[in-house]
């Protein structure tokens, strides 16, 4: 179960400690830059269209199970599965996203919070109007 | 960028012909069955809970770019990240599924369209009751 990266996010941020844990928190916009070998797979992907993205969260923990939700201090300590932390056993984002503009390889998106170079691993448009990030 | 599985489908489907293309469209109940070694990631995981599934479609194939949509024969054959075959270059199912039941390292999930055997690779919460199978 071999991931091969099919975009790289580029993004001004750069530091897991200051960036925004979610795209709504105020992440900024991020451009996704292609691999030429995936090119037909993005046929029909267009400006105004509604995706879900899956990275790699190379910089995370993946030996980590359990941590405190940030969420709520008072919050007893939960499994990884419990939470939506990037440190976990398969440290895979799932992110919803808005494609602003699309420039032949190239697609701007609103809010990530993913950091610059974290490899994109899928793209998957939202079905049916219905969301989650 | 090598996934590890933490959990695997069991399930009555078998037969990738015959098996609804998503859980909303008459998929069986499942069980996941937990590895022991991600036991504590486990922990806070309960009857009741709304979950994303991430799986690996491990019966795919990878070197497709382009279909046509099955939704709409007229449409024109798109790129996979336009839309939800599990055909692409990094073959990970997304699901949304209900726990109807914890049994120790076993969740019965509500309707799944993973084949029997399927390694589930991550478990996340909803977030805000927002939805996306």
């Amino acid at each position: 179960m071999e991931l091969v990266r099919v975009a790289t996010v580029e993004s001004p941020l750069t530091d897991r400690a200051t960036a925004p844990k979610q795209g709504d928190e105020g992440a900024p916009e991020a451009w996704l830059s292609f691999e030429p070998a995936y090119a037909d797979a993005l046929d029909g992907v267009a400006e105004g269209a509604e995706l879900l993205l899956l990275t790699w969260f190379d910089r995370a923990h993946r030996d980590v199970l359990r941590v405190r939700p940030r969420s709520d201090p008072d919050r007893p300590v939960q499994g990884v599965f419990n939470t939506r932390s990037p440190d976990r056993p398969n440290p895979v984002g799932l992110h919803r996203v808005s494609v602003l503009e699309r420039d032949g390889l190239r697609l701007r998106v609103s809010g990530l919070e993913a950091l610059d170079g974290t490899p994109v691993v899928d793209v998957k448009p939202v079905l049916g109007g219905i969301s989650e990030r």
